[in-house]
């Protein structure tokens, strides 16, 4: 089968390796109907996290069981599923109290940007569809296996409650996706710090009620203003810089939380400021398969259409210049067709 | 009258000082029954915090309503009070949300060491007690002013429920009231990491079920022992050095928050360890006036005796030793009768 593969910076290949097998009675294999590029994907791409080269890569799919293990009761060949790019037993006790990200049996799918996938702790892992999705709803229930979930766990984290006023750092598609939990949650402004158009104008369908282009200093006044000088009732860091987390907690009023949920590269955080100010910082890891029931209604009943992240569509063949489109920010999100 | 200042690391001492007076129609001046020394008194003690040489010292304090501004309606001369250490007007925005430290016309007490205070915003600060207290209730009641709000904001920001596990990191009086805390919430198991034995029969007075003498790997060691190897539900960092810090992420659970109230000196925030494992961080200067009606009713009616933490008392004139007794930590808490 072909599977995209990294081999040093800026080199993603397309490859032929072996299908990949059930070797314990929890795997699943799903042959991938969508997967797609993480903005994390990102970080290996441009060599600031490690590189073992070969190895392949993706973690975000959806798709067709193919076959399952001896142990996989719940879900056969056919089924149409969304894999959580962080798998779970879904029954130890970190999954028990929702900390999926952190299960005891649990890993990474890696593999997503291919043909097939090895899932494993399948049982606890998929979540199925009732039926064979529309071929429209796919990018929808491919933001399940990730960004979506991400950018909700970032609003969970951060304690979004009705009425608030959220603040979104970062206009990438977790942030995006941090801007229509946010308003899910009953925010009554979120404002979505973006200075790109495109992004923009997503950010405004999926309800964002404002949108500040300007940054540092003076994006923190520009909030400020807006709150009567009071500041956000949270704020949703979707980027993992130490710029971005500055900014998010320039922004946070006394006694609210920084959720976060970019993976941190030189992220130093001020805790000075947290301790005078009353400023929380939570987050992490998305528990994917924690929100996934709640996700799919959302998405199969047509109340959100997170899918609109993805305003590139590739042919898995072209990954390596969907890679370029996403590093370049010419594209917000790549899903890649096998 | 006679207050304690500053000098220089190591150099505390009582002077003669003019009585403060009312110069703002939300001032009191408070003539004080029993003033303490607070932990955070150390950091400008040993050094470790700027000094402004001569300054007055001290911010925990209850005594008697001597004179009120023309703006304070609810406490007149003769009243007994408590005043938060931070004061704060209790009316806006920031108060209103909780964040009472963070108040717009808030400031610290200063001068506690002392024979009168001037209390800010003494409308908002103040609580009063029903009926001028009995001599042995004073300890109970100073601890109001500070260290039992500290560490109950503590456990409150690390979120501790009904049947929890909850680590208490620090012996200090504050990390004591944190015990204390944690129980009166209704944690299962309360573990107070300490070495000290007087300060371990004080934790076990409080409630504590457990006593951890070790440290480091080995204390989180006994930790994951005790808990299956799951972690603590939620941790108390009631230090503010980074191994407290260090030692409060290493036996949080996956999705469990730690809160802190000890003035952060030289912490680096395992930002890697909390977005891997979904670990909170939440804390900071106690909103004190925030609980003060709740704790005022736990103490007056006898449920809980904070005032334990006070195991030495000596008269103001003795400041300097009482610095020193707990810079050796030969006294816990020290209680100063001008």
């Amino acid at each position: 089968m072909r599977v995209a593969t990294i081999h040093a910076p800026g080199d993603i290949r397309l490859e032929e390796r072996p299908r990949p097998e059930i070797s314990a009675p929890t795997d699943a294999v799903v042959k991938i109907t969508a997967g797609c590029i993480c903005g994390s994907d990102l970080w290996p791409y441009r060599g600031e996290s490690p590189i073992t080269a070969g190895s392949t890569i993706g973690h975000e799919l959806v798709g067709v069981v193919e076959e399952v293990g001896s142990e996989v009761s719940s879900f056969a060949a056919g089924d149409f599923v969304i894999a959580p790019f962080c798998t779970c037993d879904n029954t130890c006790p970190h999954c028990r109290n929702g900390a999926h990200s952190a299960c005891v049996n649990g890993g990474v799918i890696t593999g997503g940007q291919g043909e097939y996938a090895l899932v494993t702790q399948a049982e606890g892992s998929l979540v199925k569809t009732a039926a064979a999705p529309d071929p429209e709803m796919i990018p929808s229930l491919l933001t399940l296996a990730d960004v979506f979930p991400t950018g909700w766990h970032c609003a969970v984290s951060a304690g979004v409650g009705k009425g608030d006023t959220v603040v979104v750092v970062g206009d990438g598609a977790v942030g995006l996706c941090g801007v229509l939990a946010a308003v899910q949650m009953g925010a009554k402004r979120v404002v979505a710090m973006s200075r790109h158009q495109p992004r923009q104008e997503i950010a405004r369908t999926f309800g964002a009620t404002h949108v500040v282009a300007e940054r540092g200093k003076e994006g923190a006044a520009v909030i400020k203003e807006l709150t009567d000088g009071v500041g956000a009732d949270a704020v949703l860091e979707c980027v993992g810089t130490h710029d971005a987390m500055r900014q998010a907690f320039a922004v946070a009023r006394p006694g609210s939380t920084v959720g976060f949920v970019g993976v941190p590269h030189g992220v130093n955080v001020p805790v000075g400021r947290m301790f005078g100010k009353n400023i929380g910082l939570a987050g992490g890891v998305a528990p994917v398969r924690r929100y996934l029931p709640e996700l799919l209604d959302l998405v199969t009943s047509g109340a959100v259409n997170p899918g609109l992240v993805f305003d590139t569509v590739m042919p898995l063949a072209d990954v390596a210049e969907g890679y370029r489109a996403m590093d370049r920010r010419t594209a917000i999100k790549v899903l890649l067709q096998p």
